[in-house]
């Protein structure tokens, strides 16, 4: 296992780490070849899909624990001992490692570590009649960049593997102080900047649902571990649509809130510390299977999280079975939803502009919701080369660092993209930031209208929108973060809600797509449309999905909203006819 | 009134600049010489106090109108149609022109226009029946740096005289949708920098409490006008203490925001746009002659201010009234109330320091208040310097330009203090800001428990500290800003409550200040109980106050414990007897 002479130092590093990870998977639980998927996927074998793959291989009652769950009934089943929480625990990691068998979606598996966790919140339900706090139990996984004491927060990098950190992220801590058990991290793209999670230590996270399509990133081991059910609430980050692509991707619901709701620290040091502060800043967030368990944890971390993070604030998050109905700012309390089409940087495919509708459509038919059509605005445009640039302000200098000290190449889709240069100048930045507020401003126009007195008025509650131009793509042609990355640079709260699968009649076979291009990014985009470029068959099966937006810190009503949405598309008759 | 050959163009632009102010002050209005206080203030003369100089001059209606009514009453007066808005708002401007008289708090008197939006806002009661707003009629003044279209905002440097402004700020657009009327814009130090309201082109700004003693700054002819009822509410901005100050020096009430509560667009470009996102954000607040007069207007304000500022979110305000009973996080719901004493820079002189006993001994007589001292927290002494420096990060080019293009000298206090140099690198700037992040982190702890299991649990609601360590002092000696620039690095709200005046007792005649100095800035702080270096007979008669701070965002909450803490304080008898 020692470097020879002919290889880089990045290379026995992560021959070591897989090692190391491969040994934390128990014996016990390693699947039997037969229901491993071949490697590489092929085009020619069909649909790829492994979510179902856990039910052979889990115990009856393994299954029952993990798929017949939400978080809520879940604590609750737990906090009146129905559940012991090291048999709970112990399910979640066993199909969690199971999961990582069939996509490798983990960078560290915790799993001793969550039984004994899981142990020791069995004894303090026996000592205190009452469970620690209302997450007693809950198995969840955080992205790699998480510091959890004790274990490394690499992200694939060979040069931050085996520097363990020295203590726990503040939304560990809070997430621990409420209960949670950390059953394991997750694989994150090389300097996280990809829409792919692949790197050279941990190797590519496979997309459970397609293992032709990406898997998604930079939170990609999280929408799969939370599709797969491995942990019921994923932690991710978000910074371009680190959060809501891989949950896109995955068919599962992410949400992205705004800065201060949740603490960001204790994150993995790629960029020097200070720097998202004045450039642009990441957050954390939550993926789940259902918006109702987002809106339950988050009625958890949100009113505690300002004990726990200096980014954070205080924050109310009333209970959605208690909280009086909706009152949106249309007529009697109409909420009104506004749709955003075309971001004018990159067309939107058909499927996805397709399923915009039927849920445009379907709301519409819902008497306390009213739906708009709102043109693009500029600013919207725009604002995809403002975060561009104000990610890149320190020049990439340390992440060059990074990957040099230990002779690490960069993967395929990084290489083009990635060079380290000076870092920008105070003026500069000053101007990015001077645009970024010119195309605030802009943006703030959209949701207000003004009478002949200057008195200003909501326009609408909430915007859905794509969450990208395009369906979930095959492996390494992610393209178009406008969609996502634009909410970043105006700090307005995003999720993710899947709709439903594409189907043969999505696909338009035949069918070329008209209009012109954008520019270079929507050339890039139509090629994902082009039967000269694409089989559209890759498509089948892969979940559509929209996103859904508010203003800045209304993160509290964007999981109302989501929930509003969510049950409207779920529900198979409206109300429509009833009361219009 | 030409420039001649020996004088810089300043100096020929102050005295357009001047004239022009003079002549929108109607004759009618100038105030007999017998009414005008001495110039330059003399100690021997005794106290110097033009408080009171208003009453001898005005009409008894004009004295009614402007001294028997708070904001709520006089909005509702008008209406209720007992008053017009042209009768009321002419008794304020010329009470406006009166206080101007005696202090020079004024830049841009505003009295013709003012007059003009009187008579529409009649108009429309008289045509819609109901007022076109809330604050419908109400009397404000702004500080100069905030934009009126058509009205220059010069600040003092002769510069940006003639250059009037193209539209309005938006919180100006804001006050304005709910019918208030701008009488005037006020005065500011040169630079913005200095604690003394004093510039090339307007001059000195007196404190009408004793003209001995500075009006304070940046804010300062705001605190002036509020003080001497020329207005009912003053918007100021504070960056290092810049309405904490002018409210403390001139005896009223000031309230500093969060970021995001306030809209802060629109202001005079003294640093390159965008430059305080990077570094440090300064904020737009009330001052008022009471704390229901803030939580009045942030009643209406804050929960619109997110439709006209982009650097405003969605905020809620409830009516102190209608609200339920204040919540706090002691035993059985006690409002828990810290109280920091000295700040590890500056030593608290006598005064100061008992009058934040005499306060901490009335809120913990009440039965729903506890108070508990808080040590000074290591974050709350390194704060100052942070903030320094990094609201130097620009290097002043753009101020020197200003300074430079026009000639114009640096007056006194600003001279050995600004210099142009080069901006900071994005490195250092990073540094400082991750610095930063370390100071909240550590200030987070101060405000919270954690039990054996990590669950944390606040440990007070609110803060109680000094505005600054020393009484209100003499002309140009105002120093030590940490105790309110720090509240700006952390971004906490804060706000001044004006306690009681300096009696004979204070000034501890012939006692001797104990201790050690605690470095340079305390230097020049204990000069000032230096009987060797100051007649400490001047303090007498002047305001003392206290400043309640609370975590950001929670702007609300400080609304509601100032109105606590402010009846308690006004309340002569105590309800502590009966209930413990």
């Amino acid at each position: 296992m020692e470097s020879t002479s002919s290889e880089a130092p990045w290379q026995a590093i992560a021959r070591r780490k897989q090692a190391n990870r491969d040994a934390r998977i128990p014996s016990q639980w390693r699947i039997p070849l037969a229901h491993l998927p071949k490697d590489p996927p092929c085009f020619e074998d069909g649909p790829q899909s492994v979510l179902q793959v856990p039910a052979a291989v889990l115990s009856a009652e393994e299954i029952e624990i993990t798929e017949n769950y939400t978080i809520s009934t879940l604590v609750a089943a737990i906090a009146r001992k129905k559940l012991l929480a090291e048999t709970v625990i112990s399910a979640f990691c066993h199909r969690a490692a199971v999961a990582h068998q069939l996509t490798n979606c983990l960078t560290e598996p915790l799993f001793a570590q969550a039984a004994e966790r899981a142990r020791f919140l069995d004894q303090y339900m026996e000592e205190h009649g009452m469970p620690l706090g209302p997450l007693h139990g809950l198995p969840v996984s955080v992205k790699d960049t998480f510091d959890i004491k004790g274990v490394d927060s690499s992200t694939g990098l060979a040069s931050l593997c085996f520097k363990p950190a020295e203590k726990n992220a503040p939304l560990v801590d809070l997430l621990l102080s409420l209960g949670a058990v950390m059953v394991a991290k997750t694989n994150v793209p090389q300097t996280l900047s990809s829409l792919d999670s692949v790197n050279n230590v941990f190797g590519r996270t496979m997309n459970p649902v397609n293992r032709l399509c990406t898997a998604g990133g930079s939170s990609g081991g999280e929408g799969v571990m939370v599709a797969m059910r491995g942990s019921l609430l994923g932690i991710g980050t978000d910074l371009g649509g680190s959060i809501r692509i891989p949950a896109m991707v995955n068919g599962v619901y992410g949400f992205k809130p705004s800065n201060l709701r949740l603490p960001y620290g204790g994150q993995a040091v790629l960029v020097p510390e200070g720097m998202t502060r004045i450039g642009v800043q990441p957050v954390a967030g939550p993926l789940a299977q259902t918006i109702e368990d987002i809106n339950f944890v988050m009625g958890e971390l949100v009113p505690r999280a300002s004990l726990y993070g200096e980014d954070c604030v205080l924050g109310e998050w009333a209970d959605a079975g208690a909280s009086k109905p909706l009152q949106g700012s249309g007529t009697d309390g109409q909420v009104v939803i506004g749709v955003l089409r075309n971001d004018g940087n990159c067309t939107i495919l058909p499927p996805v502009d397709r399923v915009l509708s039927e849920v445009a459509s379907r709301l519409s038919e819902h008497s306390n919701i009213a739906v708009v059509e709102v043109p693009t605005p500029t600013a919207w445009t725009q604002a995809q080369s403002a975060i561009n640039e104000l990610i890149a302000i320190d020049g990439g200098v340390l992440m060059g660092q990074l990957l040099e000290s230990t002779g690490e190449p960069l993967v395929p889709w990084v290489k083009p993209r990635f060079k380290v240069g000076e870092p920008c100048s105070l003026t500069r930045l000053a101007k990015l930031q001077a645009w970024r507020s010119q195309l605030e401003l802009e943006m703030l126009q959209i949701w207000t209208n003004t009478d002949q007195y200057g008195r200003k008025s909501r326009k609408f509650d909430a915007v859905i929108c794509a969450v990208a131009p395009h369906p979930v793509p095959e492996i390494e042609r992610f393209n178009s973060l406008g969609y996502t990355s634009s909410f970043v640079l105006f700090d307005y709260p995003a999720g993710t809600i899947p709709v439903r699968n594409v189907v043969e009649e999505d696909l338009d076979l035949g069918k070329a797509l008209g209009g012109q291009s954008l520019g270079v990014w929507d050339d890039h985009c139509r090629e994902l449309w082009d039967e000269e470029n694409v089989n559209r068959k890759v498509y089948l099966g892969t979940p559509l999905s929209i996103q859904v937006v508010v203003p800045r810190l209304e993160d509290e009503k964007l999981g109302k909203f989501m929930a509003l949405i969510d049950g409207v598309l779920k529900s198979h008759t409206t109300n429509s006819k009833l009361t219009k």
